[in-house]
């Protein structure tokens, strides 16, 4: 075991991973299993993609068994946790509640009121009590997130880049209401924010604006911006784009999409980038303090 | 001619009433007629419903004919100048350039950019110049803005309460970037965010993420909260709710709407009220101190 500078074993350390659903998980899974750590599946039933799970060592546990996940993930020696895939909020009724979630049901419930965001951290610091180490995508696996810089063949002009700086300091506004972690500008014009929708949807709502001329900036004029809500613990649900997000873009009449680099996801660069290049949008990386703010 | 405080003859003003479309002009050209106030209409082709327009003395304009509605204006001794209705961005072969117009060009080509907002206070700005005074809705018919207090039958509990301030902040915070006049929260949670979609749209969209399981706050738990922009020119553009806001909010399983008191605009409000009793959802007109900021 080749101790790392926290003094930890670093490679040889299991790492459990708590799984929605989404097509995230596969690409992340499969960049930590190149990366030589053994890994344990922690599928959540109703939520996870039984195919990707069952492609790894396994479990699957309830939404509300903390503690069921606690018991295995020590039985496996794991210490550090990645959650990852969506986990859209799920209706009461999916719940299994047992007796450590139970326990732990006022604190969770306090955080609930908060947003998705606040749950979440709530559940890392009762993981983080019991000796566990919640740990977020970019360190698990760095490649898979978005680099800085022109990706594909495209490139933003300045005007984009104005657009680019305006929904980065509109996203960064908007952090407080843990809410927003895209928006679409065009041309100083904001054309959409994102709640509970997703991006998809956003995306969708766009293209019909614009075809009820309800949207009229030139077709190839407007941005996607992606980015962590401000004060997002970037351990969850980072902003991800993917093949789809890049054809809904180009229905919108966009002329490219930012994100984040380092905090979004981006699960298969190569084919994201050729799919960008084919729509003929661009496809940045930017560093979110190039925001306006 | 009895002369106000301004030393105007008040009630014998002609008013001139720019009109786009909608359904709300109508009920506001008959609040002033109402009030004993002559109006002259002047209906902007391809927006305004001729009905409606021809309904009063009127004359057509287009888009960009600055000059040719100076001239009538004064023609029609008027001074105050009253801009009604929607004028979704139009795309720019719509518009119909007079000279006064080009002049004007690079002025409001600079203010199109800033966003609507701006545009209309550009345009605003070049009318009072020429002896013109463009008044809002609140002045000319304060009876078709939305009172303060509980508009029907049912009431907001202290959680919707909570949720109205927070929407109230939200808007005031998405103020800078000409964007938002509604945003829906439900027990904390944004579920969503009005930019250029309108709000029959927020609402629908709600909806239909309810019956994806996408938003799972109960039935009857969550607010629309209407209020123009902070820093948004009162003039132009308020939000505005009708029986269809009503119809909408319901079917996106709210508890019920609240609106900014004296700047939210309320057409036809018996028909509203009894659209919101018989949804069995709340109606109410908030002052816009009473956000959380």
């Amino acid at each position: 075991m080749r101790p790392d500078e926290f003094g930890r074993a670093a490679a040889e350390d299991t790492l459990a991973i708590i799984c929605g659903g989404g097509s995230f998980p596969a690409a992340i899974a499969e960049a930590v299993v190149r990366r030589g750590r053994r890994l344990v599946m922690f599928g959540i039933r109703g939520w996870a993609d039984p195919k990707l799970i069952e492609r790894h060592t396994h479990h699957w546990i309830a939404l509300g068994q903390i503690g069921r996940f606690f018991r295995l993930a020590h039985a496996e020696r794991c210490r550090d946790v990645l959650f990852i895939g969506s986990l859209l909020r799920p209706p009461i009724t999916q719940l299994r509640l047992d007796w450590t979630t139970i326990k732990l049901m006022p604190r969770i419930l306090r955080a609930f009121r908060g947003g998705d965001d606040q749950l979440l951290s709530a559940v890392a610091g009762a993981m983080e009590e019991q000796g566990l180490r919640v740990i977020g995508i970019a360190d698990a696996a760095p490649e898979i997130t978005v680099p800085e810089g022109v990706l594909g063949r495209y490139e933003p002009s300045s005007r984009d880049r104005a657009d680019i700086s305006r929904a980065l300091t509109l996203i960064a506004t908007l952090g407080p209401f843990d809410v927003g972690q895209a928006a679409v500008i065009a041309n100083n014009h904001v054309l959409g924010v994102e709640a509970a929708e997703g991006t998809d949807n956003l995306l969708l709502r766009i293209a019909e604006l614009r075809l009820q001329a309800r949207v009229t900036t030139p077709p190839g004029v407007g941005v996607l911006v992606k980015a962590p809500k401000r004060g997002q613990d970037r351990r969850f649900d980072l902003p991800a784009i993917g093949t789809q997000t890049i054809e809904n873009a180009a229905r919108a009449g966009l002329g490219g999409i930012a994100v984040a680099a380092g905090s979004a996801i981006i699960a298969d660069a190569s084919k994201v980038i050729a799919a960008a290049d084919r729509a003929k949008i661009f496809l940045v990386g930017v560093s979110e303090d190039t925001h306006d703010g």
